[in-house]
């Protein structure tokens, strides 16, 4: 349903009756991530993803300031569970399986091209910037570096590390091959930039 | 000079006789970096890079395929000596001074702002993004690979190390770092991604 078909809020796909709010909100964010994806920013709008919900456009405004807030809270939802951060009490096996099924998330699925756009735009859109930094990078370089301090607490990293650089050294350097590919993006990569990390390079 | 003063290839503000090519090609090249740090590629024209090095379009046109390449050689020229990779002999010395030059370029200078730009132009301009591997980022990064391999060969690196894949954790860490600004750029930061690699996180 799309801008195009105004009578689509009016009769949303799958009528039901009052949903409680957490429902209605759940719904919108999944529904606006899955459109995200499917579309790219291009296709994304407010309208689409109402109708899609079976929420009014009211309903989405009251909870998100703007569209590009809306399309970052979508994405964490709708990529959240591929992205979750195990704790198995061993870092270098956690990091390892979180930096490859990222590596896969962008490598594999629409989620990399639609990445790559939003950072671009957010370069020259300050709003789509903040919404990108306080709704999507913020809480997922949060729990990076939750990992990364219950391993210094466990004794398994050197207590003086700074969790921050290491997330630009792991998630960042694939973010770097993501936007400019002069060299491919694969598992292999992954698992080598946590090896250079772990054991140091001399 | 832009395109609003069509008399301007015809009048170029330096008149002077006929110039060994290699000289216009410099001059192209300078006039072409200097306009893109002045204006990105929002302001940047083959017209203006014409009439600033006193060069016509067409002998612009026979030695570069398009304006983004222009617009990268131009780049590379100029920020190229504000870049140079020192060889003293003690890699950390080498990449500290290397790494610390970028992170200023980076955030006191256009450059930073400009190549923000660039990277996010060339996600939905593949002509683009073809120049800026082959005539920026591909160029930039042997350089700093060869760097590395030098110190594999003077035994301060380890044998079995990828030096691509280091790049991407300090230049790609501190791109990261540009495009996403979650946290500051510093040159403590460049120290600190070093630190990490070299001593590892163990």
């Amino acid at each position: 349903m799309s801008e195009a078909t105004p009578g689509a809020a009016a009769t949303p796909r799958r009528g039901r009756g009052r949903r409680p709010a957490d429902q209605v909100r759940a719904e919108i964010l999944t529904a606006a991530g899955n459109l995200l994806l499917a579309q790219g920013m291009a296709g994304f709008t407010i309208e689409k993803v109402a109708a899609e919900a079976g929420a009014s456009r009211m309903t989405i405004y009251k909870w998100w300031p703007s569209r590009g807030a809306l399309a970052l809270d979508g994405y964490f939802t709708v990529v959240g569970p591929a992205l979750a951060f195990p704790d198995t009490g061993d870092i270098i096996v956690d990091l390892t399986d979180q930096l490859t099924a990222f590596v896969r998330l962008m490598r594999d699925t629409p989620a990399g091209r639609v990445i790559s756009q939003l950072i671009a735009q957010a370069q020259t859109d300050p709003d789509l910037a903040t919404a990108y930094r306080e709704r999507y990078s913020g809480p997922r370089r949060a729990l990076a570096v939750e990992a990364l301090t219950r391993a210094v607490a466990r004794g398994q990293l050197r207590a003086d590390i700074d969790p921050e650089s290491v997330v630009d050294q792991l998630w960042g350097a694939c973010y770097h091959r993501l936007l400019l590919p002069d060299q491919p993006l694969t598992e292999d990569f992954a698992r080598t930039l946590i090896d250079n990390l772990i054991r140091g390079l001399r």
